[in-house]
């Protein structure tokens, strides 16, 4: 069910973080849930995949992610260093060594802050600490196709981080 | 991408939820995400959706929910109370009116309790605290087939319960 374009870079996650016996969580937001789905459609996944929060309204960003260092003042969704901070914090939240954070707006219409609709930033926390993080804009108002190509986004990066 | 036993339902819940200006947070494990995908490729979501948990390791459980009571002891994975304590666990850490709770052994193998490949639990808790629960047994291997089944089991008896 879950298309190739989520599968085969989740597929190659798998063998790379197991390789090196190394854990990953993951903070999406407008993916939806697609991120870890497609990690855990890997099977022997509970080797590496410490937990995955799928956070929708900045209240549940409080109440999720309690115990890590607030986000700081002044940082909105859907902008890079709000999504660097979802993966910080995850990665610190689960004690895992990877963390990947996804935040966008899915569609059909553009968030408040004037985004427009197909629009995300992606980070991944390496384990040293280092932030990598990557814009997508699909030019597309269709909420399906951008939450997957935004879960295909996430993954990509971190397939890149690990190679 | 989603297959219409997830999006049906989702949007059908969708409506009541708004209907009755009601939130919902959901817990899962098997079904790896899904179940918070379904939901949030409906527009509008976040009207009604608190957030979601992906839980995959006991330690998880224990990071991602933190500050509700704690599992009873002798609770196992992939059981009806573990189902019941998830749905109530997610309900009460995001302030949500419903909570929705799933956990099974996906596959290709059982799980180390010694539950066949597509064994589910499946619970609902209320607004008012009541918990439904539901068993599923698919007679499959195929991991992925299965996580669309529980997540397509998870959204049905939610939707039972918002009828």
């Amino acid at each position: 069910m879950l298309p190739a374009a989520l599968t085969d870079p989740a597929a190659a996650i798998a063998e790379r973080l197991t390789a090196r016996g190394q854990t990953l969580a993951v903070a999406e937001s407008s993916a939806g849930g697609l991120i870890s789905a497609a990690l855990l459609a890997v099977p022997g996944a509970s080797a590496y995949f410490r937990g995955g929060f799928v956070i929708y309204t900045l209240d549940g960003v409080k109440e999720q992610l309690v115990g890590v260092p607030p986000l700081p003042a002044g940082v909105r969704s859907a902008s890079e260093p709000f999504a660097g901070w979802l993966a910080c914090s995850v990665a610190a939240k689960l004690g895992a060594d990877w963390g990947l954070g996804e935040t966008g707006a899915a569609g059909p219409s553009g968030n408040p802050y004037g985004d427009p609709a197909g629009h995300a930033w992606l980070a991944v926390r390496r384990p040293g600490g280092e932030v990598l993080t990557r814009h997508l804009l699909t030019g597309r108002a269709d909420r399906e196709q951008n939450m997957e190509s935004f879960a295909a986004g996430g993954l990509a990066l971190l397939l890149d981080a690990l190679s």
